[in-house]
């Protein structure tokens, strides 16, 4: 394909892309398809000759649309929202053209350049703490990771590299391995899963502090647990504090915990991944209050701020911290301008070696939005899903809502609500997914796709409510 | 930004980027820009009120490209290739406007489904050992990693789950860390800095072995680390061999490397980033010969198989060996499938939960070149530039040359081929990169972009030789 067939197909993409996003509402959001559907529709193995353009975009349509959920999809309420917009996709195709790997400043200076100040925009517009911002040759700075599992994983390693050295230089005698073995990691009981795989890819043990009855974690919880855990021998490291945890959108008491870390040397990590784009808006502010505690701090703009995935956005008071852990340098990646402090080489501060070209999006984004429609976009999210459900005695709103996920269930069993949640998955009408909240379980609703309206909700709950009022007779029968 | 202004925007877009890869030639290879070029020229926060598109379009030509290093000119020979082609780029395309999140065959089948036949497919043209593929319920398949340094780190993770439960089944009463403290894995001297760097993550030892006179890792130099190590009580346990190394395409022997390796029960993990791709053709097959004994293999098809980055592909021959060390199960990832043993949850395989739609690029590149295209694309590829080189007595080839990369530099001091790269790097007209090799100061000169033509190699040579000449009569002044 040379650059004038580009030119045609490209703009026949564009228009299957806007078709797509035009038309997703008449596209049921999770597919009828069983496992193993896709093999049997494609060839065993590549063509030997080339297939043309129009073979695969109508294939596109018969084999692999039928087998997609439409994240996208006005009645898609599952998990976490993922974020889409045009002007993300935009950049996204500039940095496809581009296509450098800005693994170094060298690498391609502009990739590198940009990215440190696109973060400092937006950690200003978070109110971050200047200690995190890189302006001013300050000692913190942001990088754009993969993920917030990686953003985890970083700050865990950084911290336990920094730990190693301070008790090291305290008492050379000891060994990597028996600091290691005694070293301990904590988050509350409702940390998102990533949290538990880092400390297992770390090699050290992480323990789930008991969140209070708002599913919180609070200083008295996180004291016993130091205490007990001194008290045995072992060395507290390393802190993750969630705002707005998977499960139910609850927040960690970072006034509380945040302290208690700092008085203890305990490198504290706060995971905002969903809620930290709401901070953009003054009313939301408060709900990172505390972050001024933290060692580092990370959310995922590629989740609610409308930049396509992947665009997680992880900041550090110290960026040598960052980079003592994974600093490395092959004469092949070795650059003039390296040594002179002047510049960063982002592949220090992450696990990959290559990175896209990612701060476009944020760019684009910024700017085609503005900071008063990012914050309009925030704000569109109600409480009207919340007020519907409480107005119904057969339901209930199991943790206050504080921004768009609701957690809720009808009284009664878990059997019950399994029931209930089979009924809406099979309906495939609209798409949710459960939670545990303790012994009990729990049906999800977050606000997700960029264009769900007041009607979209309604509907839902209408055709929620159908489906409880089947459940409720079948269990009377 | 609506559909109707995205579709005209986006066929702006698509003419943008097809401009800039056709005039690419004409732009300067490597930027003029000085560190911290880019902050002076943006503001210093975020608009308030929205942006047009026209002021962001024209701040691309005016503030990111005079910082951009331009990995697809035909005059850009640093590092190793990054691929690019039209397919891949429309494919991307279309996977931003799904934009779903992977991370479970629920959270979107096809994602998951396509991902699984087109690494066989994959495997297929490499001619993989049947163990590696998916299909027919074996025991092996193949994911998508985002680089060769996360598929490293996966496999070390893996094999180190893997030793310390078989060690722990042995003798109950080992703790994890009096295992890891004796771990021990091992790499050729010549291995990629990710290498050290999965080690330093994963927290055990990591030893390079002597790589022999073609910078090749051969039996008995590892045999002797085995012996010395296991006589100090330590335990080997992940081997990293190299098949085209990236300071100068050398190959692991892996013929005499793999059985050792079998017999001590070391995970072997075989490394191709860069040479993978040529394994496509019938005549560079036989460099993949030994394969069979890998537990894991990994290169990437983003670096020289036309499918843009990310994507690196990763097989294993044992899928439980990876899932064991991270399987983890929060409610909200639950699906009904789950359990059937029909599916693939691609999450547990990987560093990140979430994930793109990688395999459309595959499924678009593989289908509009068919695999007589791809072939001949990694056919072009001629010795040329080597057979250019030793033509002019003053210069000397340093490793013998398998592939697109010509390990050169002037006969005499480190010093003088310091000054010629220095020269050539700020003339700017074409963009290398130095190694070590031993204590010899060496230039690369590898074949990137896919426009590269016999016309650019040879333009290339006349001004190293023009710049040759300088610095060799600077020298005699």
């Amino acid at each position: 394909m040379n650059a004038s067939e580009f030119r045609r197909r490209g703009k026949e993409m564009v228009d299957y892309m806007a078709n797509y996003m035009e038309g997703i509402e008449g596209r049921q959001v999770y597919p009828d398809v069983e496992p193993g559907y896709l093999r049997p529709l494609i060839p065993a193995a590549a063509p030997q000759e080339p297939d043309t353009f129009e073979d695969i975009i109508n294939d596109v349509e018969k084999i692999i649309m039928p087998g997609v959920t439409h994240w996208h999809s006005p009645y898609f309420f599952a998990y976490f929202p993922t974020a889409s917009s045009y002007p993300a996709m935009l950049a996204d195709m500039l940095c496809g053209a581009i296509g450098c790997i800005g693994f170094s400043w060298a690498a391609s200076p502009a990739c590198t350049e940009l990215e440190t100040v696109m973060m400092d925009w937006l950690g200003k517009m978070l109110e971050l703490p200047k200690a995190f911002l890189n302006e001013k040759a300050g000692e913190g700075g942001g990088v754009i990771q993969g993920s917030a599992s990686e953003a985890t994983l970083v700050a865990l390693l950084a911290a336990r590299t920094k730990v190693i050295h301070r008790l090291q230089a305290a008492s050379p005698e000891l060994t990597q391995a028996a600091i290691m073995e005694k070293l301990v990691a904590y988050s509350s009981d409702q940390a998102h899963s990533s949290v538990e795989r880092a400390g297992l890819i770390g090699g050290v043990k992480l323990k789930a502090i008991p969140s209070d009855g708002n599913f919180a974690m609070r200083a008295s919880a996180l004291q016993e647990a130091l205490e007990r855990d001194k008290a045995a021998g072992l060395i507290p490291f390393f802190m993750v504090a969630t705002l707005g945890t998977t499960t139910c959108c609850s927040f960690d008491n970072l006034l509380e915990v945040g302290p208690i870390c700092n008085k203890e040397d305990i490198w504290l990590h706060v995971d905002a991944a969903y809620a930290g784009s709401a901070f953009i808006c003054p009313e939301f502010r408060h709900l990172l209050n505390g972050v001024e505690f933290a060692d580092s701090f990370n959310f995922n703009p590629h989740k609610w701020l409308l930049v396509n995935f992947d665009c997680s956005a992880m900041w550090v008071k110290k960026r040598t911290d960052l980079t003592g852990a994974f600093r490395l340098d092959p004469t092949y990646l070795k650059h003039s301008h390296q040594d002179s402090g002047l510049i960063t080489d982002y592949r220090h501060w992450q696990i990959p070696l290559g990175r896209r070209f990612r701060s476009l999006k944020m760019w684009f984004v910024f700017r085609m939005y503005g900071v008063k429609g990012l914050q309009a976009y925030i704000r569109k999210l109600s409480h009207e899903f919340e007020s519907l459900v409480r107005q119904d005695p057969r339901f209930e709103i199991c943790v206050e809502v504080i921004l768009g996920l609701v957690c809720f269930r009808l009284k009664g069993s878990n059997k019950v609500n399994e029931a209930l949640l089979q009924r809406i998955n099979s309906a495939k009408k609209i798409h949710l997914v459960p939670c545990h909240l303790r012994d009990k379980f729990v049906l999800r609703f977050a606000i997700c796709s960029r264009t769900v309206e007041s009607a979209h909700v309604q509907r839902a709950w209408e055709h929620i409510k159908e489906l409880a009022a089947d459940v409720l007779r079948a269990e009377r029968e």
